[in-house]
């Protein structure tokens, strides 16, 4: 009791230095990366940079450990960097190979500008922002609207030549890139705002606006996307909603199928279909565009979209704090939802194999909490309308948390430059994790309670060959597992697949919480949903799209289409 | 300025008389109709008593004026009820007739008890609550768990025999009940909790759970359903996600496809599709379960949920105002969104046609702004953690917008039985509204700048033969329009009918905001829906139910199934 009183007053303590500080009346996230006040302690940073802007051109990648490939080598290369042991993906005979009529009835409809045949340009196109996958395109698309991907789709279609659909190719598991030769349609030149309700904050936009840009958009009307990413630079709304982005307000505003209002979508055969809805509520027969969320463009390409954006609040709060086992992990995450309530908006963990990690190999990131080593970490961020308000109702929290034994010590951000190092340190874990070598990466949803389980039996498992990290989005149940070896080995990955499906399997988890099956997993839906059900999406597969033209090799099996 | 400062001081003295009044914590939704308090003013009533339990027996209504008619009369019936002139449906001949030995096989595999062949017990699930739509079913059957269910649709599918999946009966559309002879298949019989997730606050139930129930379940272990409706007391949760339900939560907690995680439905050959995962993120394959959201029954039934509950907060307020015109509510709708954020939890409104009604007709009810007449009232709730703090926000927001000329007037309730008395008033439209004579009622979409244009526009068509009424929940732009008149006419139908739905569709917008289609407007989804939507609807409806087995004559029109 005395040791939490200690501690207690060390929170009241850390809030005491920098209080002289004038203070920042909140601190909306993406304004973090522009932060220009310093501390001492702290330094300015740029929110996940690598992930800012995609390369433009291939990058080598720790799982990528045979470097550069040539297009021709894609399968091989496929082998390697599934993460898995064995898949061999054939390319289907049923797809015809490009000729160049196909490409002079392309310049027709799009004119030279929106037909992409340099090969320095088909590249960039050709390969994942991780360079971990690579297809071998010869072709690019650049419609200018929805009557031009109409008109491409309807003559791929005819033709029976294979299309992948394109974002801003910023996703994790190669659904984004060609496997073989499939002509690469992308969205980026469909990047409109079409309106702004600022009533009731409902933005309708072409699919391939940049979410940044998006996002500053709204926020100058007062609201906010309901979605952010470290990608947000990048990635592109079409794109978002096509592989249900899960992201960093997901707690809070909860998944695109409640948040996305309205799509216009391109079926495979060139049908427009206009679900471009700006309504909140409309129960007139079956509510097809959730067919479109998330089935990573294999069932249409998504051109417009309407999106419910939720009011801008003007304060932030971030907290960081320690807990000495996973129980109180959770026990904490209960209580912040009874007590902190309406402006809870962030609820991330990390062990601390990842708090070592990030000191280690990120640079100019100070832990907040140095005094002694700590099991656990827990960063809260709260956001709502009143900044001081909000802090009052954090620390009487954090203080009852301490009092109740759930925290051990704890520190809240006293400015911008505090609260994104604090953040820096969360979302600096996957960069600092591919500086050791080797990464094997795992994105779970599993029950809270369970959560960190397969994180321990992983340690058992891999014993002195690997260190093992465990963190995430405790408040969405979705685990990051990040395994790190000195180099790739077939036999550590053996000693992991197919244990971590299996393992996820039986506790009825998720082998993809929020990156999609793309290319990576198509062939382990099984750990993940019934043959039952995989046998609906795959009849629902062949009603939409009877010639299979839309990104081929993703999301469902082979077996079953 | 002067008028407006007086008003806010009469604000000042609405708060003062009762501040003596011992502070009551917290106003729950849920337990309004509980309250035993009184204050002299107010008195003590139940939320939406006649939509509580559904009656036992077959109930007359105005818009039903031929009273109580025959099981073979049901064609003549719905022409008259359908609320649209000219609606004839003709049994569709490819369904079997109901033999003995059908009976014989559901007895084998539900016992005696399960097959309900009693006229009287019959009667009743033949009739939904209104006595509106009325079929001619003559076999009930109750199966107790999900291969029950299986076996029957199994059977009914092999046999052709059309089957309504019944849940609490309480829809408002005719979509629960008998067209012609189809089987009813209530879920009554499966209402077990199945497990509680008191960290995340995932609930997982049988489909025949009462809403009331699992919410007071729920809020035991410190936690809300994430949708509320007055049919509370007897709706079924599968009933609600079948329908796709809105409700009074809605604008707080979004729609059901935000917050149901998974389902296990019984496709109409028997299969049986578990998706019922309890995970928050999931993104492994198309999320099927929003096919079976909203889709009436049509496609399967439902017979388990997990659904996400928001944790409870102890403190609600609501205010009771008045606005001059139409521009100030979306103006007040647009400031409260932005300065009661996180705590805004209701936003509904009326037109003093209403109010006036409601004083007219509801028995004990007062107005809480009976100083002058105005033209539109507003009820504004919030929902917090903090009580106090709650209503000084409220307060602080309801001074500024009166000094910014969006409110005329206005009362905060100090206790439980005001504010149920605010909400007795806005609930009590639909009740009042039927003790005229003749209601046609409508419940629409609009974007929220023309929401108000069609009751305008509807009370200059029908001039004196009728009085139009515009209310609704404002926040989510959904409008009741009731249209009232003396008696039921073909001609005030035929100045109603096509243009409300004509309208509606030239504003894109919805001509069933929450209620459904069911039969009443299953040939109307063309105002609301495109031919290709409409047309890709048909054919997964031929893809999950070939031989259209599952609620037929509802959700979509006849044409093109």
């Amino acid at each position: 009791m005395a040791r939490r009183a200690a501690a207690a007053a060390r929170l009241l303590r850390r809030l005491g230095p920098l209080a002289s500080e004038p203070p920042v009346r909140g601190i909306p996230h993406t304004q973090y990366e522009f932060a220009s006040r310093t501390v001492s302690s702290c330094r300015r940073f740029h929110w996940i940079p690598s992930l800012q802007r995609p390369p433009h051109g291939p990058r080598t990648n720790v799982e990528t450990y045979e470097g550069k490939h040539s297009a021709n080598m894609a399968s091989e290369v496929q082998k390697r960097t599934f993460g898995s042991a064995a898949t061999h993906i054939q390319r289907n005979p049923a797809y015809s190979e490009l000729n160049s009529d196909d490409v002079s009835y392309f310049k027709s409809i799009l004119g030279d500008n929106g037909v992409v045949q340099d090969e320095d340009r088909i590249a960039v196109a050709n390969v994942d922002w991780m360079g971990k996958y690579r297809g071998a395109s010869q072709l690019l698309l650049l419609p200018k609207n929805t009557t031009e991907v109409s008109k491409i789709l309807s003559y791929c279609n005819t033709r029976r030549l294979a299309v992948v659909p394109q974002g801003g190719n910023t996703g994790l598991v190669g659904g984004s890139v060609p496997v073989y030769d499939e002509v690469i349609v992308s969205l980026a030149g469909m990047d409109k705002i079409i309106s702004f309700d600022n009533v009731n904050g409902i933005l309708t936009s072409e699919a391939g606006c940049v979410l940044e840009n998006l996002s500053t958009f709204v926020e100058n009307e007062g609201f906010i996307m309901p979605l952010d990413l470290g990608a947000k630079g990048s990635c592109q709304i079409g794109g978002n909603i096509s592989t249900n982005a899960g992201g960093l307000r997901f707690i809070r505003y909860g998944s695109l199928h409640g948040n996305v209002l309205g799509l216009e979508v391109v079926l495979a055969d060139g049908t427009i279909l206009d679900m471009l809805t700006t309504l909140r509520k409309d129960n007139t027969g079956y509510d097809l565009k959730h067919l479109f969320i998330g089935s990573e463009g294999s069932l249409g390409v998504v051109t417009k979209i309407s999106v419910l954006t939720p009011a801008k609040l003007p304060a932030t709060n971030v907290a960081f704090l320690s807990c000495n086992d996973y129980t109180s992990c959770q026990k904490l995450l209960l209580a912040a939802r009874r007590n902190l309530g309406e402006i809870l908006s962030a609820f991330e963990f990390m062990d601390h194999h990842c708090i070592d990690l990030a000191m280690r190999h990120l640079e100019g990131v100070q832990n907040p909490l140095p005094a002694s080593q700590y099991k656990f970490y827990v960063l809260i961020e709260t956001t709502g309308s009143d900044e001081s308000y909000d802090k009052t109702k954090l620390e009487a929290f954090l203080l009852r948390s301490m009092e109740d034994g759930l925290v051990s010590d704890g520190v809240i951000a006293q400015d911008i430059s505090q609260a994104s190092n604090f953040w820096r340190i969360r979302e600096g874990i996957s960069e600092a994790s591919v500086k050791v070598g080797a990464v094997y990466k795992y994105d779970l949803s599993i029950p809270v309670e369970k959560l960190y389980d397969i994180v321990e039996e992983m340690r058992c498992r891999l014993g002195d060959n690997a260190e093992v990290l465990g963190y995430g989005h405790l408040g969405d149940g979705n685990l990051h597992l990040n395994i790190l070896s000195s180099k790739y080995d077939d036999s550590t990955l053996a000693q992991i697949e197919p244990f971590v499906y299996e393992w996820t399997s039986s506790q009825r988890g998720s082998i993809s919480a929020e990156h999609g099956l793309g290319l990576m997993k198509a062939e382990k839906i099984h750990y993940s949903k019934s043959p039952e059900a995989v046998q609906l999406m795959a009849s629902i597969k062949k009603l939409l799209d009877p010639n299979s033209i839309l990104n081929p090799y993703k999301v469902l099996p082979q077996s079953v289409l």
